[in-house]
């Protein structure tokens, strides 16, 4: 599982453009830039608990864009499938290279490729 | 093209879950149910202008959402190379149980699937 840090980052690079450049000035110094709150208090001219405070109330709009729309992770499982499809074609490649591969059992491998292709195609498209 | 009225009902389908319940409830009205601004205004006991208005302020929040995120675009272009793919799928389903389609065939007909599939998936996850 991602640390939330991770998570909140993820959701910064997604959401990030519907925030207000001051939301995305505190994000971008903390989860990009990497900065310790102590170093953007300083930078900023607000005290810590100040700085800790806005990424609190910044991170929480994130995750409730996320919670009402899911579509960060509709994106993640996609590319997942997506490459899974990308290596099943790869293995296609290769077995059609391979001289040690008749043509039966190029059919027999051709049709299970056909099938999980199709199953992931449904699952996001659902 | 899309009308702009169909244009909006798809944004309000896609990002609808970020709008208050209040601004839910006119864009349900219009775009979902389909009632005029005046059968509108007399639900929610407010003026015609007002129920326009508050249809045009809601509207550009969601043409807001999309011009910043571009999601739904995003969405919609995937879906087309799903299908996309879908279809090479099933043609190659179809050439497997051809009699008429020799081994030779076959492979080339694998292999250009494979080339297509490739490059559908390459436009998705760049």
């Amino acid at each position: 599982m991602l640390s939330k840090k991770m998570e909140i980052a993820d959701l910064f690079a997604f959401y990030g453009e519907l925030l207000t450049d001051k939301q995305k000035d505190v994000l971008t110094l903390y989860y990009i830039d990497d900065l310790s709150l102590g170093e953007i208090a300083e930078d900023l001219n607000i005290s810590r608990q100040g700085v800790h405070d806005k990424i609190k109330r910044t991170s929480s709009i994130l995750l409730d864009y996320e919670e009402k729309l899911g579509l960060m992770k509709k994106f993640n499982l996609n590319d997942l499938l997506l490459n899974d499809i990308k290596s099943k074609m790869l293995e296609l490649s290769k077995s059609l290279e391979d001289k040690n591969i008749d043509n039966v059992l190029l059919r027999e491998k051709v049709k299970n490729a056909i099938t999980i292709v199709k199953e992931d195609i449904d699952k996001m498209i659902e």
